[in-house]
């Protein structure tokens, strides 16, 4: 089997390192720094950021095949490393078009997926602050690349609140999206290998406060169409791409039916369910195509999940035992905390998983929400103290 | 007496507005848009952002003296303009000096007067990413213009969240300062005229919910010793700068003692009490001022105010009339509408005033938390829905 490697360091690495012992694989890390917490369950980290192609070199000299837990990458190098044959997944030509979020716009455009009508904020500066004919405020603006936890994510609601925002960020750096109006927000990690075989996980529903994900429910209570529309655009999407690895996919789903949000090359939030919950979790599924076999199939192992976010409510230096211990009390609780230094506001700290038995979507919807008020009890929805 | 205008449209030109009919002063305001609720207040409206140069030079002609409601203004019209004879208060060569967190980190050091530590961030980057040596993380990101609610401050944890901060914004136009362990936060409002008279409004303590004021107490329970320094700073600064206009000054008080965090050049969120609490309110000392008069000593009408800000914690249309209703029912509310017409979370929509009766400083904190509890029954915290 191949020898995997990840770029980055998150709580994605750490699960991925906690599913890459079981599978005997001996993953090698690219961390920002020594402190964090994936680089004590792995024998082999490279420290650096994710950016630092150095870094990159040193990783892929241990390596056979290498992921990524973070978009944010040095693809000049990857691409002089893939050229002396070092296998990435996926490959820089697939990279390049998910960079940041202008890439994929132009992509999916590019595919005819459907995605939020959107432009440059650039564009937008040289027309003295005029917008094109298809935009108008309120308006999503969003930084190309670097958001996190809702960072980068701004909404423009009118012009003052735009003049205030071109006086802060490098407006070639940052693009407008419409507002869309949706009812439901939607994800799917999908998996495919160099042959074509292409695996889905199961489609969620993500709920998020402020455009951070409070919460996942699985299977999303959504009808055979949706599903079956979801499943099409991503198995086009990944075969038109000729993607390897995984890729999530956000969407809303509004009257305007389905429109893509955005991708990400790499496991996500909305698939941790899978860890308990599937006979093949997101990460597994990583490591797999990594290591150079066909990804698994996707079977539930229970009639849904439910997962919870713990995201952090002060600045502090995370002394949460008493909370955690209540929590891993719940009944069908499983903790995972990712044992991060310091807490803020929206930061992810952890996460809950819950098995869910109903089969009705709407009583197992009843079932998670249920589950989160109980989770409630000992930790503060976002934004409140508790 | 001189005919004042303002430049900007936001709530504190709403109050401004309001201020000038029993003044007998006929105001003009630059507006960024013609919807904007301060522009139903007043006779004379010019349309132009307030950066808007061309709109300031239309303003110039309808006024004796003009001030501001927004300091993002355009520095090079204003000079001219004030080279042909315009007033300007404070004039251009202050507002050069005030007009973004550089340059007034810069000036506070000039005057030796103190401040946090800081960096800029451009530095750090041609540094490859290494802080100087009087910098650490965490530490906070400031966007020298452009920050308002809470917008253009990043908490900055560690390496990682460095490197994401550095693809979305101008590190040109970024600072770094150092993360101030602080008690209290303190703000007064200071009031100058070309004759060199000084007057201060009272000293204040604010509290802040993520870099968004949530509420303010005054006068601040603190030492006549600490009075006794706010006043020393707030007169050697207003003096040394030969400041004409009104001032708002924030500050942290921690083990370093009192840290100046930043300077405003008009009226402030923190001084909204003075319009039912003195004898003169802040909006009432800037329009004197510009009208030409010197500034009005301050007195209380009461023991003390407490002001609580009505921030948004919804997306939403502001359809707020049973709410209003109900929290000006509350004994002794002053109730402030702005009339915006769009809520996001954590936007300034209205605020409160309670006259407060007790004399003894804890007895009023007291005082002040019965009244924030009252509130909180028809309107939430910042960060919770009802």
């Amino acid at each position: 089997m191949k020898r995997p490697g990840i770029v980055g360091s998150g709580q994605l690495a750490v699960m991925l390192a906690e599913a890459a012992g079981p599978m005997g694989l001996n993953l090698a890390l690219q961390a920002s720094s020594a402190s964090d917490p994936a680089c004590k369950l792995v024998d082999e980290v490279v420290i650096g950021a994710a950016t630092d192609g150095a870094a990159t070199t040193q990783l892929a000299e241990r390596c056979d095949a290498i992921g990524f837990e973070n978009e944010w990458v040095d693809l000049k190098t990857i691409a002089e490393l893939e050229k002396r044959g070092l296998e990435f997944q996926p490959s820089v030509a697939v990279l390049q078009q998910l960079v940041d979020k202008r890439s994929q716009h132009l992509l999916l455009e590019r595919l005819n997926l459907p995605c939020p009508r959107w432009c440059d904020l650039a564009e937008v500066v040289s027309a003295g602050g005029a917008l094109p004919e298809h935009m108008e405020l309120p308006a999503m603006a969003k930084a190309m690349t670097g958001g996190y936890d809702g960072q980068g994510t701004e909404r423009v609601l009118n012009r003052a609140s735009l003049e205030a925002l071109l006086m802060r960020v490098d407006p070639r750096r940052w693009i407008l999206e419409e507002l869309v109006p949706f009812e439901h927000e939607l994800a799917v990690v999908v998996a495919r290998d160099a042959a074509g075989q292409v695996e889905l996980m199961p489609l969620v529903e993500t709920h998020q406060h402020q455009q951070v994900c409070e919460w996942v429910l699985a299977p999303a209570g959504v009808s055979h169409a949706v599903e079956a529309r979801v499943r099409s655009i991503a198995v086009s999407l990944v075969t038109a791409l000729d993607y390897v690895g995984v890729l999530a996919i956000e969407m809303f789903l509004g009257p305007q039916g389905l429109l893509i949000n955005e991708l990400a090359p790499r496991t996500h939030n909305s698939g941790h369910f899978s860890i308990e919950a599937c006979s093949t979790s997101q990460f597994q599924q990583q490591l797999t195509l990594l290591s150079g076999q066909p990804p698994s199939a996707v079977e539930w192992l229970a009639s849904g999940a439910f997962m919870v976010n713990l995201l952090g409510f002060e600045t502090s230096d995370c002394p949460y035992s008493d909370r955690l211990q209540q929590l891993q009390r719940l009944p069908g609780a499983h903790l995972h905390w990712y044992g991060k230094e310091q807490s803020r506001p929206g930061r992810k700290l952890g996460h809950l998983t819950f098995l869910l038995q109903a089969k009705d979507p709407g009583l197992r919807r009843r079932e998670a929400m249920e589950r989160l008020q109980e989770v409630r009890e000992h930790w503060p929805a976002p934004g409140q103290t508790p």
